[in-house]
C-alpha cells in the first residue's frame, strides 16, 4: 500500500489490512458490549414487545453538508422509520462500501459523526461488514443501515387507521435537508447558512405515543412531503388536501427552489414527521408538540376527505391545484 | 425515461417510477405476508429464544457466475452467518445499490435467484431499499443483506469455547466459490465447468447443534480458511496445526492456483463450515457431517496445540511451514 492515507483493495480482503481498518476507525468509535468483531451474528436482548426492523440506504452527496454526515445521517434515517412505526429504536446494524482511494480521515470523520449521533438517540451498532470496491465503481462511500426496534403491543398505527375528516400534522418546515445538500455541492453556485433538518425524531414520536387520536406517522423523506400526500392517498382512497399556506417552508429554501425550478413539497426532510391525528384532537396534539424539542415549528397543513385518490393543493390565492406525484424527474443522492 | 429497458435516476427518487419497479419486481418476486411496501418498519414475530442478527455487502463481479447470482449469494452469506452462530435463520433486510442504466431483465434474473434462494432456506425478506447512483458510481448492483435468526438458549459457541487439543473440520472442498467467480471473468482466458459451493449451510449447522462436542463454527467467506485459522489463534492464543494433504481442494481449484499464483487456502468459500470439536469426538462428528447433504467431502484438516498464536501449515512431503496472514493482496469482488 503505497499511501497509508487512503483506502486500498487490500482494506477489503479479509486479511490483516481489513481488520486494522474495522479495529482502528470502526470499532474504535464505536465499541459497546454487543459489538464482537470475532462473531459471525451478533445477539440482541429483546423483548416484552413487537420487534420492528427497518433497512435503508445512504448515497447522499456530499458525504458532509451542514448540519450533518453521510454518518449521523444513515442513523438518523433508521431511528426515525423505527420511531414513526412507534417503535423504540435499540439496535444498529452497519454496512460501508467503500471506494478504492477514499480518504482515510474523511472516513474517520464520519465515523464519528455516525457514532455520536448514535450515543445520542441511545441506540447501539452491534453488528457491520465492510466492502471496498475498485476506483470508479463506488462513488466514494455509501451506507446501509438496518436498525431494530420495539414497540408495545398497545400501539396501532397504519394508513389503515386514517379516516375521512381527518387532519394532517407536519413538525416543521419541510425542504431543508434537501436545500442544504444542494447548496453544499456548490454546483450552482448559490451558497448558504442553511443547515438539514436531519435529525432524531423519536422524542416527536413518543411524546405522541399514547394520543389516542394519532393514526399514521411518517418520516417524509426521499420525495418528500408530496409523495407521502399520495401514498396515503393510493392506500387509503381518499384525497389528501392540503393548505399551501399552512405548511411551514423556510425563506431560503423557498428562494432556492424558486431559482432551481424545484417544489418544495417533494425535497427530502430528515428530521420532520407527517402525523394523521383525528381533527378533533389536532390542536391538542400540536401543542404537545411545541412543547417538544424540535417541534417548535409544527403546523396543521391539511386534512382527508372523500373523494378520488388524489392530492389537492390550495394555493395562497384560494385556488386549488392538484399536485401531481413525482414522475420522471431525478434529484439523486440526497438522502 | 427514453429506455424502458434500463435503470434510471427516476427509479431511485421516491416517486412513480421508483414504486413501479418495487411492485414489478422486488414485490412481486418477494411477496409474503410480512412485507409491507406501505410501512416504514416490519413487525417480525420472534421469540422463544435468543435474537441473533447479522448484515453483510455483497459486491460479487460478475453477478451471474456457475452455481449462483450476487442475489442467490447474499440469501447463502446471510443465511449462513447465522446457521454457523448457532441460529435457525428467519428473516431477511434487503437493501440494493443500483446503477444508472443497469439492465432490468437482469435485475429480474438476480431477485428471482434471490427469492428461489430465500425460499429454499425457509426465510422471508420482510423489509428493504433501494437506491439509484449516478452512471460511474456504482460497479452494476450492489447488495446489503440483514439477517435475523432464532438460537435457543442452550447453545454454547465461540472462540472462547475452543481448548489446546481440539480438532479442526471442513465440510467440503475448499475455494470453489473463488475459483468459479475467477474463471467467471474471463479476463485470464480460462474457463471450466467448476460450479461455486455457494448454498445453504443450516442443514450441515443444524446437525451439530446437539452435539456436546462443537466448540465453534465459522464459514470461510472472504480471506477463506487461512484467514478463519488466523482469526482463531489470534483470538484463542494457540497454534492451529493444519495438515495439508488432508484439506480437500479440487484438481481444478489446485491447477488454477498453480497458474495463477492464489493459495486455496485464502480463497473464499461460499457453501462450507469450518467447525472446532473436541478431538475425541471429532469422528463422530465427521460421520454426522458425512450423513447429512453437503457433508459428504467433509474432513478432519488439523487442530489446535499450545504454543505461538500462529497457523502451522504441514506440508505434503512432511515438512512445515508458516501459513503468514493475508497482507496488502488484493482480490476484491469474490463475495
Amino acid at each position: 500500500m503505497s499511501d497509508k492515507g487512503y483506502i486500498s483493495l487490500a482494506h477489503g480482503n479479509g486479511g490483516s489490512y481489513m481488520r486494522e481498518l474495522v479495529d482502528n476507525l470502526f470499532v474504535r468509535y464505536l465499541a459497546n458490549p454487543l459489538l464482537d468483531t470475532d462473531a459471525d451474528a451478533a445477539h440482541i436482548p429483546i423483548s416484552g414487545g413487537d420487534v420492528m426492523i427497518t433497512t435503508d440506504g445512504f448515497t447522499v452527496q456530499p458525504l458532509e453538508f451542514p448540519g450533518g454526515t453521510i454518518g449521523s445521517l444513515a442513523v438518523h434515517g433508521t431511528v426515525n422509520d423505527l420511531a414513526v412505526s412507534g417503535a423504540k429504536p435499540l439496535y444498529l446494524c452497519l454496512n460501508a462500501f467503500i471506494e478504492e482511494g477514499f480518504s482515510i480521515s474523511l472516513l474517520e470523520r464520519i465515523i464519528i459523526s455516525l457514532a455520536q449521533a448514535a450515543s445520542d438517540a441511545g441506540v447501539r451498532v452491534v453488528t457491520g461488514d465492510t466492502k471496498v470496491v475498485r476506483r470508479g465503481e463506488g462513488g466514494g462511500l455509501y451506507l446501509c443501515m438496518t436498525g431494530v426496534g420495539l414497540r408495545s403491543p398497545e400501539i396501532r398505527l397504519g394508513m389503515k387507521h386514517i379516516c375521512a375528516g381527518d387532519a394532517l400534522l407536519v413538525s416543521g418546515p419541510v425542504g431543508d435537508h434537501g436545500i442544504a445538500v444542494l447548496l453544499a455541492r456548490e454546483q450552482f453556485g448559490l451558497s448558504g447558512t442553511l443547515s438539514s433538518d436531519a435529525g432524531n425524531v423519536y422524542p416527536l414520536a413518543q411524546s405522541l405515543f399514547d394520543f389516542s387520536g394519532l393514526r399514521f406517522m411518517r418520516d417524509p423523506t426521499r420525495g418528500g412531503l408530496g409523495t407521502v400526500a399520495h401514498e396515503i392517498s393510493r392506500a387509503t382512497g381518499l384525497t389528501v388536501r392540503l393548505n399551501e399556506p399552512s405548511i411551514p417552508v423556510r425563506e431560503t429554501v423557498r428562494t432556492v427552489c424558486d431559482m432551481l425550478g424545484y417544489d418544495p413539497m417533494f425535497l427530502a426532510c430528515e428530521g420532520r414527521i407527517l402525523a394523521v391525528v383525528e381533527a378533533s384532537q389536532a390542536e391538542s396534539a400540536l401543542a404537545i408538540w411545541r412543547n417538544t424539542p424540535g417541534g417548535e415549528g409544527s403546523a396543521w397543513i391539511g386534512h382527508l376527505e372523500q373523494g378520488e385518490p388524489q392530492v389537492i393543493m390550495e394555493t395562497e390565492l384560494g385556488g386549488m391545484r392538484l399536485l401531481e406525484e413525482l414522475g420522471d424527474d431525478p434529484l439523486p443522492r440526497i438522502c
